[in-house]
């Protein structure tokens, strides 16, 4: 795995202005989270840094690079491309030797989908990049101040959330979000 | 299959009451809309008035009647065994004769979830059983009105209604019915 800086350099030739300035502020959420949680701080930094490396890739190219490397898992990403730019991500940061922990990989792979069985770190960089303090919709104080009580509870509710959000916008649902909402909320009961 | 006044005795045997009301109220809906869509009205008579077979079952019963046959698709129906009143309802009506049309049996098996690819007569049960008179929610003349004018409109958004309901009441989602979502969305694309 490349050194800090190596990482910081590749993601700067990737993306920039304020995705990178969104970056670093999920970077400093997803440290605090993990300090609170006793998670691993060197993972959740790696993740989160590194959460948006193909949010530059126009649709048809994260449609293509998805396509080669056999990544759809759901129809709705052949209709939101956007929907890939995490496993997308997740492909090109192992082929290209920058990152080798799965871990981290899956982090950054299901940020913005989300899944059955999330582990901590999974969890950690989801929450991180949705309440991130630039972050402002109708419900964002509630979710942070659970973030710091109940990581499952502020996720349950963040993914509904999330799923309103795009029921709201005429896009298709994931049926990965709808699998992790399913098991966080089996996990309370 | 059995004539018109033995479905009826038969299922006065099942249900009764506010319930039975319930169906007729269906089944005068269903004729409405089949009437409008040029949909068969014997089909659309038979499902309506035997959707709610079923429904006094106790979620024991449901789930191990369905246990019995394989008609468990998704982990939802054992947390909320009521999803199986449809299903098991069209097991029943088969096996003891009472309806031997597949797609009158499909239309009652489906009538809670929907799924991908509804047929018309599916669909006509659905929303029926969504918007009969006596249905009193935020929204519900909305979509009777569409329902008189675009049947696919009326069915998304009621889908999409129901799955808010769901997560508001912190049940979990039915994966048929977020299929049954995604799906009529991209059928208006």
């Amino acid at each position: 795995m490349a050194d800090w800086h190596e990482l910081e350099a590749a993601l700067a030739a990737q993306i920039r202005g304020e995705r990178l300035a969104h970056t670093y502020r999920v970077l400093e959420t997803a440290r605090a989270l993990a300090a609170g949680l006793g998670a691993d701080l060197e993972q959740a930094s790696t993740a989160a840094l590194l959460h948006d490396y193909a949010k530059a890739m126009s649709p048809a190219d994260l449609l293509a690079q998805a396509e080669q490397r056999n990544l759809i898992v759901d129809p709705a990403e052949e209709v939101q491309p956007h929907l890939l730019h995490g496993p997308v991500a997740a492909a090109l940061l192992q082929e290209q030797g920058l990152v080798t922990d799965r871990a981290v990989l899956d982090a950054i792979r299901y940020h913005t989908t989300g899944r059955a069985g999330m582990s901590l770190l999974e969890k950690i960089i989801w929450l991180a990049d949705y309440v991130e303090p630039a972050r402002n919709f109708p419900g964002v104080d509630r979710i942070r101040a659970e973030a710091e009580s109940d990581l499952d509870l502020a996720l349950l509710h963040a993914i509904e959330n999330s799923i309103g959000y795009v029921i709201q916008h005429g896009w298709p649902l994931h049926l990965y979000s709808v699998h992790a909402r399913n098991w966080l909320l089996s996990q309370k009961q």
